[in-house]
C-alpha cells in the first residue's frame, strides 16, 4: 500500500531523530512490501529563519493532504527569554493543532523494565506503571483572547471549554480505557474553576454510557503529588490542555526513558505522531539524541494507519536495542552509540 | 510580650493538628515569659455547617485585629464532586487571602536527612535539596472573572496579572534569595501565555537591582521535570499561583516528609500560617495525622513575630521527636504514636 507522509522535522535534534524513523520506515516499507512518499514541510524556528512564518500556509496544505504528518520538534533558544518577540516557533506548532484539528493529544507512559534503573524513582515506586494520558490539545488558555494592556501594565489570557470540546476528547478516553484497565481519572481544579466544573459535569455525565469504566477525580495539586507517591493507580488520564502538559510531561521523566516516549495528537483526519523531547538545542548536530523515541513515534503513526503487525516490528526492534545496549548515552552512558547507529541497528534489523 | 493569634483550625485533621502547635505554644509562653491570646474563628466547610458562609465577617475582623493568623485545614469531600454547589470551603480560603492581603504564599521544601529513606526518589537525587517556593497568592486565573454560559454549554476563567502585582512578591523573593544561595527560578509558560510574558519581562527588569543574585527561567512543564530529574539545583523559585499549587505541591513530596511542611503566607499586614498538608477526611478524628507540620508552622508564625530563639526552640523539639521516632505512623509506621501524644512530647521536650 501507498501513504503519503508529511514530514516536519522542525529545529534543534528535529532533523536528525526523523531521520532515524524514516530509516525505520523504508526498511518497513522494503519488508512488507509498502510505499512511503515523503514530503517534507517547513515548521517552527527554521520556518521563521525561511520564510518569516512559523507555520507557512503551504506547509498546512502538505499536511491536509497527506495520511499522517510526522513531527520532529520545534523551539530555539532565541526566542525563549525575549519576552517581545512578535513571532515564535511554538506559534507554529499551536496553529498546526488547530488547523489540523488535532484535538486529543494521546501519550502512553510505561515503564520499560529494562530502563527502571534509570529513574529517578525508587523501583519499587514505579514497577508496573502503564499510563495512557489523554490531553486536550485545541482548547482552553492556549486559544483564548490574550491581551496587554497599551500602557504595558496589565496582561490577559482567557480560559475556555464548551461541552462539545470536552466531549469528544472524553469518548476517545472512555473508550481506550475500555480497551485497558477500565479506569479515568480526570485531572482538573474544580474547586477554583469554572472551566474545570464544566469538565467534571460534562465527564461525569458522559460516564454514564461506559459503565464498565470506573470514573475518578483529582485536583491537579493532588495528581502532581500521586504521580511521584504512586503512579501504578493510573490507567487512563483524561485532562485539559494545560493542565496535560504540566503532568504529562512530570509523568514522562518517572519512567527514566523520556528518550522513548513517543505521542500521538489526533482529531478530526490526518493524525500527526511526534517525540515528547523538545529540540534540545545543546545536543543539535552532535550525534547523541536519542532516536528511539521518533521510531516509536513511526510505530503509532503505522497503528494509526491500521499497520499493526508493521508497527510491532518496529517496537520489536527497540525492544532489541535495548537488550543489546545498542542506544544514545542518556541510556547508556559508558558505551554509548550515535544516534546515525542506533537508527541504522533499527533499521538493519527490521 | 503578649500576641493576639487569631486561631481558624477549619475541617478534617485541622483542629486536632492545631491543637498540638497550641500544646507547643503555651510551653514557649512559659519558658520565654510571653503571653498568646487565642481567638478561634471558623472557616471552610465547618464554617457553611455553622453559618451559611465559607468565611463570615466575623472571622475576618478577627484576623485582622490580630498579630497572626494560625490556620488548620479546609475542605470536606461533600463538596468535591458537586459541580453546583453554590458555596464551597475553598471560597473562604480564597477570600481570607484576598481579605487580609496575602499575596506571597513561601513554601520551604528540604529533604530531612533522617527521613530521605521514605522518599519516593532516590536518596542520590534529593539529598540537599533546599529549595524556597514563592508563590503568588492572590492574582490569576484563581481570582479572574468566571462565567458559565445560560445554556451551561460554554466555561470561561479569565487570568491576569498586573505589574504591580508581579513586582511586590518578586522583590520579597530576591530578597530572600540574598539571604540564601542567590539564585531564583521563575517558573512560567512564556511560550505560550501572555501572563508569563509579562512575569518574565516584570522580573528581568527587577533582577537588575539585585546584581548578585542569578535569575533563571524554566517553562512549568520542564520545572515539573526538573523537580523529579534534579530538585536540588533550585533556591528560590518563584511562580505565579496556579503555577506555584501545582509545583508546590509536586515539590513537598519529594522530600518523604509532606506531614512536615510547613507555610506562611504574607502581605500587606497580618501573616498567615499553616501546614501544607490538606484537611485529610480519611484521617479526621482518628489521632493518626502527623501533627508536627502544624507545630512547625507555629515555629515560622514566631520566626515572623521577631522570636527567633523561640523558633529555633521548637524546631529543635521536631528534630528531636524525629531522633526518638516519637512520631505518628506516616512517619513511623512500625511504632507510630498518637498525633497527641507527638504533641505531648513536644510541648513536655520544651
Ligand atoms: C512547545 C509548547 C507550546 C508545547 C505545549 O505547551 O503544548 C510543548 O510543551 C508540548 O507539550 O507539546
Ligand atoms: C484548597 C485550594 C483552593 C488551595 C489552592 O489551590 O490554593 C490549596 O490547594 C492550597 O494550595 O492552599
Amino acid at each position: 500500500m501507498k501513504f503519503n507522509i508529511a514530514v516536519l522535522a522542525g529545529d534543534g535534534i528535529g532533523p536528525e531523530v526523523t531521520e532515524q524513523a524514516i530509516k525505520a520506515l523504508d526498511a518497513i516499507a522494503d519488508v512488507f512490501d509498502h510505499s512511503f512518499v515523503y514530503t517534507n514541510a517547513l515548521v517552527g524556528a527554521c520556518a521563521i529563519d525561511q520564510t518569516g512564518n512559523p507555520l507557512p500556509d503551504e506547509t498546512i496544505e502538505i499536511c491536509k493532504e497527506s495520511d499522517a504528518v510526522l513531527f520532529g520538534a520545534i523551539g530555539h533558544p532565541k526566542y525563549d527569554n525575549d519576552p517581545s518577540a512578535k513571532v515564535r516557533p511554538e506559534q507554529g506548532l499551536l496553529k498546526l493543532r488547530k488547523s489540523l484539528g488535532l484535538f486529543c493529544n494521546i501519550r502512553p507512559v510505561k515503564a520499560f523494565d529494562r530502563l527502571i534503573d534509570n529513574s529517578p524513582l525508587k523501583r519499587e515506586i514505579i514497577s508496573g506503571t502503564d499510563i495512557s494520558i489523554y490531553r486536550e490539545l485545541t482548547g482552553g488558555i492556549y486559544f483564548g483572547d490574550k491581551h496587554l494592556s497599551e500602557d504595558g501594565q496589565v496582561a490577559t489570557d482567557g480560559c475556555s471549554y464548551s461541552v462539545e470540546e470536552i466531549s469528544r476528547i472524553t469518548h476517545l478516553a472512555f473508550k481506550e480505557a475500555q480497551n485497558r484497565r477500565k479506569k479515568i481519572t480526570l485531572v482538573d481544579k474544580a474547586n477554583v474553576l469554572e472551566t474545570s466544573r464544566l469538565w467534571r459535569k460534562t465527564v461525569t455525565e458522559i460516564a454514564k454510557d461506559y459503565a464498565d469504566v470506573e470514573l475518578d477525580f483529582l485536583f491537579v495539586d493532588n495528581a502532581a503529588m500521586q504521580m511521584i507517591l504512586n503512579p501504578s493507580q493510573f490507567d487512563v488520564i483524561l485532562t485539559e490542555n494545560l493542565f496535560g502538559d504540566i503532568i504529562s510531561d512530570e509523568a514522562s521523566v518517572i519512567g527514566g526513558s523520556i528518550g522513548l516516549l513517543a505521542s500521538a495528537s489526533v482529531g478530526s483526519t490526518v493524525g500527526m505522531f511526534e517525540p515528547i523531547h523538545g529540540s534540545f538545542p545543546q545536543a543539535t548536530g552532535k550525534n547523541i539524541a536519542n532516536p528511539l523515541a521518533s521510531i516509536l513515534s513511526a510505530a503509532m503513526m503505522l497503528r494509526h494507519l491500521d499497520l499493526h503487525k508493521e508497527a510491532a516490528a518496529i517496537e520489536n526492534a527497540v525492544e532489541k536495542s535495548l537488550e543489546l545496549g545498542i542506544t544514545t548515552g542518556d541510556i547508556n552512558p559508558k558505551k554509548p552509540f550515535t544516534t546515525a547507529k542506533v537508527g541504522d541497528f533499527i533499521a538493519d534489523f527490521l
